[in-house]
């Protein structure tokens, strides 16, 4: 059984090279619009959404990011992208679900970025990130209300270099009890 | 901007009402193997994931779920699907993002199941039964290694009533920092 639908899942790979240049701003709605689209837990719409692509804002998302790593690299964690989409949710103590709806909506703009050409790498460290004094004073910046908490990040842009095929799937991946 | 991927991400809802016969082989294998091209972290394709459809199996499991919800329902938290997909992952100790991958697994599968037609609908509470002896003796009965942590699970079946419109997106559920 095959369809077009399940071609994409096959072939989206994460991808750390990117073009400099800005996706289009439809392009970014459209992700955007489909990570809307991804279940939640009671149909709640918990997680929030937050594309960054402000230069200043990115930089220091990156430094904040790169504080987490051991030894911190002089690279930029988000690979260059010029877009990063972040997403958060409630306190486990306010929605259960949050971090699995965080997810589901990171894998959705995933697959939605590359039906339409785009490039993705799912980041983490938010979850870390947005738990410190310097991460909460970004979250109010970006208008979010208090008590959020990360899920983690995407980098998102027009791909410079490919990756390499698929590697194979693991042994016993999946089993049927008939 | 459209294609019938988006169509599709903006389509799929959670699917309560099932037809009673069991959905093909070959319908099931597409939907597993769409699960494992999910994204993991570091590409280590952490999860595994159980399909169910022996009557008694499935029975126990319905059971042992309903056992955390309060009070003990008389229904069967799977919706009398003919199939439950269960995913699992390592311990946060032995992998940090298994969580998070194993929700990419199952929202995956249900992007894949909606694509050749067949209806799902997350279910929780697998965390919780499969830290229970009982849940730990089943694991062994689906021939899982010792140490695994139950992330969700899905309903899975031909639908016998579809669901209604999908409710609108919260306000401001994206936004965008330029």
């Amino acid at each position: 059984m095959n369809n077009a639908f399940l071609d994409l899942i096959r072939t989206r790979r994460s991808i750390r090279f990117y073009q400099p240049e800005q996706i289009g701003d439809d392009e970014l709605a459209t992700v955007l619009d489909a990570g809307t689209y991804a279940p939640t837990g009671h149909g709640l719409q918990d997680p929030w959404i937050v594309a960054v692509q402000n230069p200043d804002l990115r930089r220091r998302l990156s430094q904040l990011n790169a504080s987490f790593i051991e030894p911190r690299p002089d690279y930029d964690p988000y690979y260059g992208a010029p877009t990063v989409v972040l997403v958060f949710c409630s306190s486990p103590e306010k929605c259960k679900t949050g971090q699995a709806d965080g997810a589901l909506v990171l894998g959705t703009m995933m697959l939605a970025a590359h039906a339409i050409g785009l490039g993705t790498c799912w980041i983490n460290r938010e979850r870390e990130m947005f738990d410190t004094d310097e991460g909460r004073a970004l979250m109010a910046e970006m208008g979010l209300p208090e008590g959020l908490v990360g899920v983690g990040a995407l980098s998102l842009g027009h791909i410079a270099k490919g990756p390499k095929p698929n590697k194979p799937r693991k042994e016993n991946y999946y089993r049927v009890v008939k």
